[in-house]
């Protein structure tokens, strides 16, 4: 029997069925107006989940490699300097990303665990006097290893530097699940991906670009086409597209808005943070740790679980998944094997997570780690209930 | 945001994706070739699953209540007396409906909480030595108190009494999910529902026949056109229905036999059986007993869980809904308020088992029954991952 | 490759997607308040379609033929008289059924062809000075032949005779496509079923009461249990069902309801009568002519072509479907053979009915019949152009 | 009510319900096996739909045009020329790219209407003698005009000048649709997309490369990382992805071609050959023209029918939309307003297709066009009738 246990990989995430159905629509005209009626809501609800007051959302057919790769090649020049935190496989990957289109890249390598290191930013900022570095990136939830990172206290560090670089945000894994605050917290390019906290199949990109990014774009000249945003902007003003737009992914985003809306965006929030302090609760009661070294970077998205000593974190998601047929996520990059990860984003509820645990329970005891079955299950459990 | 939690009722099931997919077919014609080449498979693989060798399969468009009517319509006669244990609610409405087709009733009242007496059914087939009783109903599994009956008992009680009467089983929530021997057991009529072990939506009735029931079929003059098994009859021959038939059901059914013969039938079987002992090994662990009296009585697709004295079982199902999102089973009848019951059949894991056994403590918890968080859960874990 | 032609058979009709996708429903439990908030909907918005003032509609998990049977074994006895005209399949099945369940049926021969004789129905009752005729049966829109039948006229020769029988009447093919006014044609029970004009797949018998009916029920004798409408009032009062509801068609028919109202329900039978008449014209522009004999016969919902002499009606739907994979209907009973059937009821546009005209079209020109290729999508192309 | 007409634009193309089912997948771990058997049989099956012998088939989560920059990007270096003639939207929009990427392209302007010029082609190098060309780019089927060009003929022009530029072939319109011989014709890069020939969402641009072109990748330096094919082999050697996949397509897509091959791909293409030509007959005998210049050019995928003196074919597709709910294309570029395009590829019949052939008429006819309602129907009728 096909087992249709839930995944608790950080990403894509389960699916609500109304969602899918959304996304599954017949063939309409793509340049007819019943194509921009489902196009103006998404873009303006990705609008609203962003907190955007200003500015343009882009959905690009493409994951959120190519939102990071829209965000670079529609606003740098060839040989354009950008200062990026090293601190996980994702913020590694966007790092190399620029550094393939000719960018070059100061990096601050940081100990994975921790998130992005705002003093030495401010210092790097303050010491580049002449305005070299076009852009700082940040990697806003560290999907490897759980890590937050203190956007807000990016924009500060750019402010105190005085510095006129462009923010900009991977938000793949926090946005539509943790608090986000595009013009608030003065982003310039906000990069999410359709498969986390807006809960579709992967294969949308979604920028979001403040007034300051728009302008960056009409001079930017790596070379681009697909993701080139100029055409989607004259697309967007005909209701349309510059080439054929994924009609069910966009109708599919307008629908995951109203339920992200029905349900109310701070309580999304809520429910995320409540499912993962349940899990945090349920390591601690193992007697493991996180690799997030302390409670002010701990996602509500994933949590990476450190393997104990002379264990292995890679053996956890593959018993998972071969033997009760579940998915959890490996260790990546230098944590590889050091920890496994347990995703708690999307459609997700304290029921279905307490079978996450219970099976990461299971699996720790059939390897040998020194934990007690249903002691996390019960830590969880006594933290959803008084909290339900 | 929708919860999506799996259920916990005793049917309709959980049901797995393909096997919704399987039901939703767009319209075709129905008196055409497409039409048989759905409903042949449908009919043998029922027949393969009923481990029946002679007789043959009928497809209702109705619940099991209508194929116990089919059962009864079309193989008695208006006055005619059965004979019948009562244990259970569904047990009392095979009566009550015996009663308003006019037939007469002879009731063995038995208390809820056990099975068939065969002793006192052989006694009253031996007292029968006329032959006054047409036909002896059984509930094989009676949902309301997650109680089996021995059905190769009761022939072996009609063979040792020598009496011609007919042998009608409901096997609504067993037949697909326990092992149900149709020939071997000397069945004469098997009745099943869609939604419980086939895993399908409500709406169909399925009703095996032995060559005997074929037979008295012809003469049985009880009112019927619907469930008339003589057009049905007739309607197969020609790969057709007397009626519109459920298009999408047959296909489904069709399909749902595909994945029980692919996971094979006895470890359909098996896996129910593992599924139900851990339940059992929780609910132990809780400290509270079953409503069915003795091991050789468990059910393996439901049990009912005793409520402590003092406590309110009712109140477990009512609390699960409201504020997990979880659906149990509320005592019926006699039982009502007395037990809870917990669905395990269908398209069920045990990892999504155990996310029923944690909500089930948890609510336990808010409603102040003494048991201890996680306790049931590391039971029914330890069961699980040494038997997985 | 599958054709996914759409389909011409006078029901299960085209079905839309929004409402397949409403029919298929995770499992819920079918005792809890969120099924009630299907159910009422649904039941509310069949009255609004039925223009039912007073009298309560109830949804059987069953086809048309078991709404027929819940109407005569809920409100008649046994030995009853019913009267009833024979002038087409359906109207003959409905007879066989009142036969089998032991009432005497008056039954007025009428030409196939032909509609509900209304002067010989008005003699029959007053010849009947002692009331012993308990119904008037009368099938709305035989499917069989394309005929409607005037209801409101068959209210009046009740009341011109000042007969207090019940007027039943067959409204699977009319309701939701014709016009149907349950209270102001003084309507006692309505039947009629999922697959037609409300557009879902089989499996929902529905059926409007009168309160007159309703009183009825209290005393009818015919034996039931699956069909007794005592118990469905019991369980819709809280909100549930006497056993497992068809849960998606439920929720199926409350959003077809929708469907319907949002096109508006006069322009939902101005839609169907204005694919018909494009119909009609075709089958003159062919030099064909009709079953039904005079234009106020018209049905809106099926149109019955009759083949040339020497011609075979039913060779035309089985080309139709080996050749084109397209499904028209055969003729049925006296008229088998000398008709093919065209449906153009539920989701059908002006576009699609005119790839079925050019289908029959290209099968009657392969089978020798003497019409021109193009003629009557000529002749419905200029009535469809002039009336969008 | 909601149409549900068939689509006649040259793409996306209707879907059969099966691809749309494969589409609409629940969460698996894309790191999993299970991700890994969906991904090995949809690149298999494009290198069989292909008729690849070497090479290597890439799966990107973008649109067609997506497939292009894959093409240019992974194979050319800064400043390099590439030949290319334009005579439509799509060539003209490759050329475009091209220059938006430093490439310099030496472009052969060719009137809309023809296809790629042999002569000129195999001229322009001849004159090349130093090679400086390192790629000529062909659109196999320009959408625009309804034109094929000769693969085969340029592949010829290379070897007789003995040149060695890569051949790549934009096909996103032809492939799956109509003859393509990736091996014997010796193309180096082919260009699919998903919503086409494969009748599934938009979403897939479809990459296949010869071992010459992949040789190529090992040098070009291009800037990319989305669509870096290096990363796509690593990824699929472990059955993965550099990124998260699109899984839904990718299971659609491996299904598609089941579909496909169950009928039979030669098949295919003469179902293509077949609905084209009927709508070829029906043009012919509403008195009009096509865009393409001569039956060589004949399109078997898209029609592009030109308006007569004094009309504008754009209004055509307008009114289809409004008035019928009917979606066809309108002309782009240089043709727009001067023609209308009936798409014909995917998931179609000669049934469906008439009755958009039925639609324009009406609609020409509402627009005053000179035409006879039912002409072109007939002459299609007639065609389909005799060879179905």
């Amino acid at each position: 029997m096909p087992a249709q246990n839930p995944v608790f990989i950080p990403g894509p995430t389960n699916m609500p069925d109304s969602i899918r159905k959304a996304c599954d629509v017949a063939t309409i005209d793509h340049r007819s107006p019943a194509f921009a009626k489902m196009l103006r809501p998404a873009i303006a609800g990705v609008q609203r989940v962003l907190k955007m007051e200003t500015g343009e959302v882009f959905l690009l057919p493409a994951t959120g490699t190519g939102g990071w790769e829209t965000a670079i090649t529609n606003t740098l020049n060839a040989g354009d300097r950008v200062l990026a935190a090293r601190f996980g496989m994702f913020s590694h990957r966007w790092i190399d990303m620029c550094q393939r289109h000719g960018l070059t890249v100061e990096i601050l390598e940081t100990p994975w665990g921790e998130g992005a290191p705002l003093a030495r930013i401010e210092a790097a900022l303050k010491a580049d006097s002449t305005h070299k570095i076009k852009a700082v990136l940040a990697t806003h939830n560290e999907t490897a290893t759980g890590v937050k990172s203190d956007i807000a206290g990016l924009r500060k560090a750019l402010d105190a530097a005085g510095h006129p670089a462009l923010l900009m945000v991977d938000g793949v894994s926090s946005i539509a699940s943790m608090p986000f605050e595009f013009t608030a917290w003065g982003v310039d390019i906000a990069v999410a991906g359709s498969q986390k906290g807006f809960m579709l199949p992967a294969g949308l990109a979604i920028v979001g670009m403040s007034p300051k990014a728009l302008t960056a774009m009409e001079n930017a000249d790596l070379p681009r086409t697909y993701f080139d945003l100029r055409d989607q902007q004259k697309g967007y003003a005909a209701g349309a597209y510059p080439y054929t737009p994924p009609v069910g992914l966009i109708n599919g985003l307008a629908h995951a808005i109203t339920l992200l809306e029905d349900e109310g965006i701070e309580a999304v929030f809520a429910r995320h943070h409540r499912l993962a302090e349940g899990v945090r609760r349920a390591v601690a009661a193992w007697g493991l740790t996180l690799c997030a070294t302390s409670p002010d970077l701990y996602s509500d998205t994933v949590t990476a679980v450190v393997a104990p000593e002379g264990f292995d974190g890679t053996a956890v998601v593959q018993l998972a998944a071969e033997k009760y047929g579940v998915a959890f996520g490996v260790g990546l990059g230098e944590v590889a094997g050091k920890v496994f990860r347990i995703g708690h984003l999307g459609m997700l509820s304290d029921v279905m997570m307490l079978s996450g645990l219970a099976t990461a329970e299971m699996v720790m005891a059939d390897l040998g780690w020194p934990i007690t079955l249903g002691s996390g299950v019960a830590a969880a459990q006594d933290y959803y209930r008084t909290t339900a």
